[in-house]
């Protein structure tokens, strides 16, 4: 029953974060990363109809065959799917229908969650769905900003009031040199595979920033040329940005000489106080070295966040980054750590074998959390992992020497 | 008065060809060349406000200023546009505002024609104005057509019934050598710039079928190996085969070892009676070497229809080619004859002179119609255009030798 | 006998050409339009190895199968070919070799020549191999001019003094407007399949003018602002300026302040006085529109060499262009006339069908001749055609209005 | 005067490379990742002339100003640089004018050695230009076998018979868990900025194999469809398999139904028990995961490399992989960890800052070494690094549990 609870409180968070869109918001791709916020829906749905209802639920009906098809993300053990960079091409379904499509699956899991078949094997699947949901909660609000921001009219999600600045009394945090534990230990709580096995690792003594680095700080990096000096880059960095002429975040314009930046309540002037976000990681290596530091590691960020768990915000969803004290779910911060799989990692079974490991490659570990983050994926272990030159998550810096 | 009466019949065709399109409908963008309709129903009436409104109209207040860039299509001299290729990236204006953003330029244009300020000069802008909008109404359906028919659901438009099939008596139609005038000669009728000057031109003696290539005639084509052998084809065309993997019309498909072809009124069988449709120049000349025949030149075609004007249809939107017939209206046809100058042409004054020059290259003229092509477009001097790779216009086979 | 006397006189002349060459200079490609220069000895070779001596010659041995795919260049019935793109990646065969292979053609092709078994249709045949070979000849000059025009040493290939300017006492010569025949009319002498049939066309009255424009001339549209002014462009052309960031002609450089062209005779200060040379079409197409003219059709160029056959110029070889005389083979011309096939063309027969044919889409005429052109094609219906975005042969602007 | 020797040695290897090569094979680049063979050899002279000769040898004259430009690599902080996808496009310098130039780079680099001005700091820059002419060598066997090795004729480089097969007693080599320390010790020897610091790592219990896994196992793999089955491949290797119709090692070849590779000796038969070669991160993770196995980390690498440190073979230039022995330079072996900077890391001052550090994105490590690494890179600190799609270097595998 408890999980009935969970499962009806999380799908329906999902309809909250697009009840302001409009019809037309749902149906645009404006990048190949980005998904129309209704294939959001409709594949989170098209996950419990494949991997649970089909198998575990007698004579359940599947809404539409054509469905497996066209809202398989990349699923390869699942059949063919529809390509990722043409999502943005399908007028149909209707948003109308990409909802009757939910209630359907809706009403098959709450006749599973409400019988006897519910079993560890099942409890299990239906857990990692509802991660899985909330994953692409966050990535709901990532793909709403840049379908809004990119926008000329620039319109605003929401209009709740930004969160007041907070100063932090030091700005390091020490650590002292060992062999430490990291990953998942807890069994009797969910994770994801990639968090596991536990295991030890052997880290220098190092400090770690308590603040994420503000616009203010950022500012300084961009007007002292950051953007012109070769010597602060990565070779692909200094490529991405010769090639795409950055000399600034996503995010940042700059009109009558004076900056804004897009957020999801609209169009507001930088505020210095404020973390700088949604900086790729070619940008947070570069400030890092600008600045006589370095990014940290995953495992000294996840020590860092071991020490002070008391410091995740339980908000929920406020439509915007806050300020720069040591809040972890303010933003995402990269981490110098190559995505890679832990000393004796395996997968999820079947099919969800694919959900994790073979994306381990060319990525960089981010930790901590954001506004956007469920808080169930709040925690010291969660590995986040993009690709460096992408910048469309809510992704800060913190600086560790 | 009788300006006016167009003005309001011809703006309402195009909301008429909307009215079953559902709201994502009007946004997506498969294709580069394809527009989201909603960005047509903004274009036509940005055309209104920039090219008359903004300058004739006393107190006309701009819609939105951001208009001016966002449904500028191509004209240079009008400032800077959004890219064509970009057009899908739009969620905003929402339809219901730009059909609010053509009710206002509606209004504006009502009082305008309402008013004694339309001197000849104006007049002839209004003339262009609505021209253009007719175009936009083909190329509505075109672009309807193309983003309904890559859906996986391939719903229909509409539901009219076909037009039945009528045979003609001779394949053939003569005609001698001589010279011949050709283009615009009575200037009390509208004609755009690239139908004049009427000039001379010398013909030789030619046969030109009275009949469209047939469904059943292209498959033989097809099953004869047409898209196997190189022989058949330009150099271009071979190459666009080959990259492309083409064996069959856009449009067609194969289920259960049978042909349909998407069409507005949904998926049907292949009617080997029906006209060959979609095919792009390069099929054109593959299919027309292959029976031992040519394409005719676009002055054949001119005299073909100069003799035979009376078999324009005049029913209107049907939403479906029609038959083998010799109606004029069926289907474009793609004539040899590369799109360039007449001797002596000059363009449209001002802006407006990069309406159609501009385009003169790499381009081949059609000739005829078709279902979605205004009344007022049906004559014998209209120069239709498009690449040779081009196919998602209503576009047909006539042979001559 | 004569026909071999052609035969040891033409092959010799493409050695002549590469003489100057260093080993190096034979094996690059640094444009896919471009071929190495050891590709052309060995692909016109390998033209007679193909067409001609595997199936004339008895007892004739092949000098080595793998040549057969790797020195096709197009010919789709003769099996498969190396990819353009991909003749500079070929080290071997070596340059001697190359040279091997034609010693070993040049010993079969004599022994056959020397035979009594050239009937009429191998003499064509060779006799198109020999203009096939010519039409190469011209193709080194302006491959070899690339890739040394490239270098940043910019060698030259030859010392021989430019021609002196010599003006001309009228700009424009008239033509009365009638019908008139193009093509080739006198079967007893060699030309192209492209050439024929002889036609009639009714032309225009017209002026076409007796100079080439002028590197001056075309400089006064470069300081007018004519690379900035989107009116004066073709779309095509516009965007290629755009994406290319074009503002003066292929070889003009500029080094303190003054102007300097890369010509086969080294770099050398811009001459007033010489004709403007490797313009593409849009760039003609641009400055015609600017200078209030336009460029001539392929048929009023014809009227005008016809009219004066004794303008050509016979000295040969002589590696750069010369004067803005009415001289036609100083520079090839554009023409406003798209390549398509003459009424009743009919392709040489065999695999040499794909000749010229298949190439009749998106390309231009061109008139004239120049330095390179071999004396046999300095002909008043030889037609030469490229892309209009192509500028690396020797091209100018003649106008006509 | 020990230094002298070694220069005078170490750049005369590079020469004894390129002996057999003709002029032709020093020119193209036939894939961006390559450089034509005279490329490289200027590149080396380069480095000297501009880190060394021009700073620290008195009056020295430099060859030519151009040079600057065309044979710097990617050195931003020494000015613009050619563009390495063009690199082949320069058929100048000549072959013979490169050798010119390295004659003249000698002379003053001797000079510079006979002198009593090589304080430390210039020794630590000469030592590094000799460590990278070393690295350019065994790169210029790498894209002499690309050059050679896509040529239809696949020339040998060398006639060497290959190195006799010998079999190991055991397939595992177990290690206990710990904290080990990696990295350079030892000071007063030469190693690159990347080595250091040294520094702790704990590190899991593991087996290593002492052998290379070998064609006939591969081959197994192949057989059993690994190139088909998505689940043993990361999303990034499996899209390079389906775009690139991958189903073999590169330099593979099927003739008559025979498996061929070719080697730098010719083309030869397959060999069942050597090492397989010429694999990239992708085939080598995916070949792992088929056999139950995973690939070791560079630190995994690095002990197994220190306990074994008279598994060196000596033989110097062979022109060709060995066998499955445990024969360190065989071949690279690719590990599972990213190519990051070690705990501490600080780059090479000036200029050379732009060595390593710049590149730590993207790429995996390799341990190990060939028959084309130079004998003083033979070491278990050395770490080289590639992207995971490369394969054109002497790659294999060994496995780890």
């Amino acid at each position: 029953m408890k999980l009935l609870e969970s499962y009806v409180f999380i799908r329906n968070q999902s309809k909250i974060i697009c009840e302001k869109l409009e019809v037309e918001d749902y149906v645009v791709q404006p990048a190949e990363f980005v998904s129309p916020p209704k294939w959001h829906l409709a594949h989170t749905s098209w996950f419990f109809e494949n991997i649970i209802l089909k198998k575990y639920l007698s004579n359940y009906r599947v809404y539409k065959e054509e469905f497996d098809h066209l809202f398989n993300s990349y699923y390869k053990s699942l059949g063919s799917h529809w390509m990722q960079s043409e999502r943005g091409f399908l007028s149909r379904p209707t948003v109308k229908e990409v909802y009757q499509f939910r209630e359907h699956v809706d009403a098959g899991m709450t006749k599973l969650l409400s019988s006897s078949e519910v079993d560890s094997k099942i409890f299990k699947l239906i857990e990692i769905g509802l991660h899985h949901e909330q994953q692409h909660q966050e990535l709901l609000l990532m793909d709403i900003k840049y379908i809004l921001g990119l926008n000329p009219s620039m319109p605003a999600l929401s209009h709740n009031p930004a969160h007041p600045y907070k100063e932090n009394p030091e700005q390091w945090s020490d650590q002292r040199e060992g062999v430490f534990e990291f990953g998942t230990s807890d069994k009797s709580k969910f994770s994801f595979d990639n968090e596991s096995p536990r295991h030890q690792e052997f880290i220098q003594a190092h400090q770690i920033s308590n603040y994420f680095v503000t616009n203010g700080e950022y500012l300084k990096f961009v007007n002292d040329g950051g953007y012109n000096d070769s010597r602060l880059w990565l070779a692909k960095g200094w490529d991405w940005v010769k090639q795409n002429n950055i000399n600034k975040p996503l995010y940042w314009y700059e009109n009558d000489n004076t900056l804004f930046e897009y957020t999801l309540l609209g169009a507001t002037k930088i505020n210095p106080l404020s973390p700088v976000s949604h900086v790729n990681y070619f940008e947070a290596d570069a400030f890092a070295r600008w600045s006589g530091n370095r990014l940290p590691t995953e495992f000294e960020s996840e020590i860092f966040m071991s020490k002070n768990l008391n410091l995740f915000n339980d908000e929920g969803i406020s439509f915007h980054s806050k300020s720069n004290e040591i809040i972890f779910n303010n933003l995402w911060w990269w981490t110098s750590s190559s995505y890679q799989a832990y000393p004796g990692f395996t997968s999820f079974e079947g099919s969800l074998g694919e959900y994790n490991g073979k994306f381990m490659c060319n990525q960089y570990v981010l930790k901590g959390g954001c506004f956007g983050t469920a808080q169930g994926h709040l925690r010291e272990t969660y590995r986040n992992f993009y690709y460096p030159e992408q910048n469309w998550m809510f992704s800060g810096i913190r600086l560790a020497n």
